[in-house]
């Protein structure tokens, strides 16, 4: 499938990857392919920059957000919560429409210090301001529950016997992303319903954050039993 | 243990069942005991009336919550949410002086019709609002995060093979809360940090009422694979 990923941070590295190992046609959409590439030192996060990582993976093409949407077939938001309306701006509306976006981002608010607030809680979520913003896109929320590690391989850890959550109001969409989800090896994947349950898993990161910090990992997921 | 349970709810009544069942001398409190046990409808959530319960559990007994608390070594706030407070001040702050306090409750405002929201959120939680209110309580958040029937039967689901949470700013509260915990037949506890980490457990109610609906059953918990 052709797939854009949006966004080069850790999540948008470690999805675009996996997906171009299984045989996607990948490309990873920044704001500016040439600044992205010129910088020489690592990010804010000390992860290494995102020349060192593209030239590792030959396989996924970088290319402007507008470039990397309008030849896709779905696109992936994969930049930080606070930047990804933006990032789907730039990539633009026309190319966005019609197309399965999967939201595997976080509305995580670092204004108030560590750990991080939310800037939309049970209220609203960004699930729902992307799919309000582009109508005309399906917007399906997923994979935000976890580290991004496990996003991309599930497997490696219990051998994938945990959960991941699909929210969204197009049916075919979420069939769409349950597929390319069982692709990455996720084996329990829980259809909550509309995008609004989107509030439900954005906001299952503030234990997320306090399990990071307690068990001294991001190394573990939430497996609903029943 | 001499322990008193506020609240004569669903939560209240499951809790205080499986505590009594177990050997504890349990008291359930409420405001009026009279009160309580004339009522000879349904409550609200259509669960049978008080009096039918207690008739039923001859070995707890209800109490006024000051009396219920005066007496016990152990007190369980498990009224609802926007109640916990009130019960508390009528529970009395010299009677919870140096006591373990579980709260089991959460902060669910009903105001916006359903899934209901919280009334506290990321900046704050039910947990640390009691403990603020009484201070020389020794407050353990825990058992929020799931259904009732689990809390106090755990065993019931997969042989136990899920989580519970501890949050609390008292060490050896939270060892006795641990302990009480596994009697009832927790496996897994999971002890987040301080107080403040309420707000994670909290939060999670939100996924938690989202998978209810998609589920159709309440006979479910997390479990964090790690």
């Amino acid at each position: 499938m052709k797939i854009a990923v949006l966004g080069t941070g850790m999540v948008g590295r470690a999805i675009a990857a996996r997906l171009a190992e299984l045989g996607n046609d990948v490309t990873v959409g920044t704001r500016d392919v040439a600044a992205t590439l010129a910088r020489t030192e690592p990010d804010g996060m000390g992860n290494p920059p995102f020349s060192a990582w593209a030239a590792a993976h030959p396989a996924v093409t970088p290319a402007a957000f507008a470039d990397a949407a309008a030849e896709a077939e779905l696109v992936i938001s994969a930049t930080s919560g606070a930047a990804s309306l933006d990032a789907l701006h730039a990539a633009g509306a026309g190319n966005l429409a019609g197309k399965v976006v999967l939201d595997i981002a976080n509305p995580l608010d670092f204004s108030h210090g560590v750990p991080p607030t939310l800037f939309v809680k049970d209220t609203d979520s960004l699930g729902e301001q992307i799919q309000r913003t582009f109508p005309d896109a399906r917007v399906v929320k997923t994979l935000n529950t976890m580290n991004a590690a496990l996003m991309a391989n599930p497997r490696q850890l219990a051998d994938g016997d945990h959960t991941a959550f699909v929210s969204g109001n197009d049916s075919a969409a979420k069939k769409v992303a349950t597929e390319l989800l069982a692709s990455l090896g996720h084996r329990d994947i829980i259809d909550l319903g509309d995008i609004t349950t989107a509030r439900g898993t954005e906001m299952l990161l503030s234990v997320w954050l306090r399990l990071f910090s307690a068990l001294g990992t991001p190394n573990f997921n939430f497996k609903i039993v029943r």
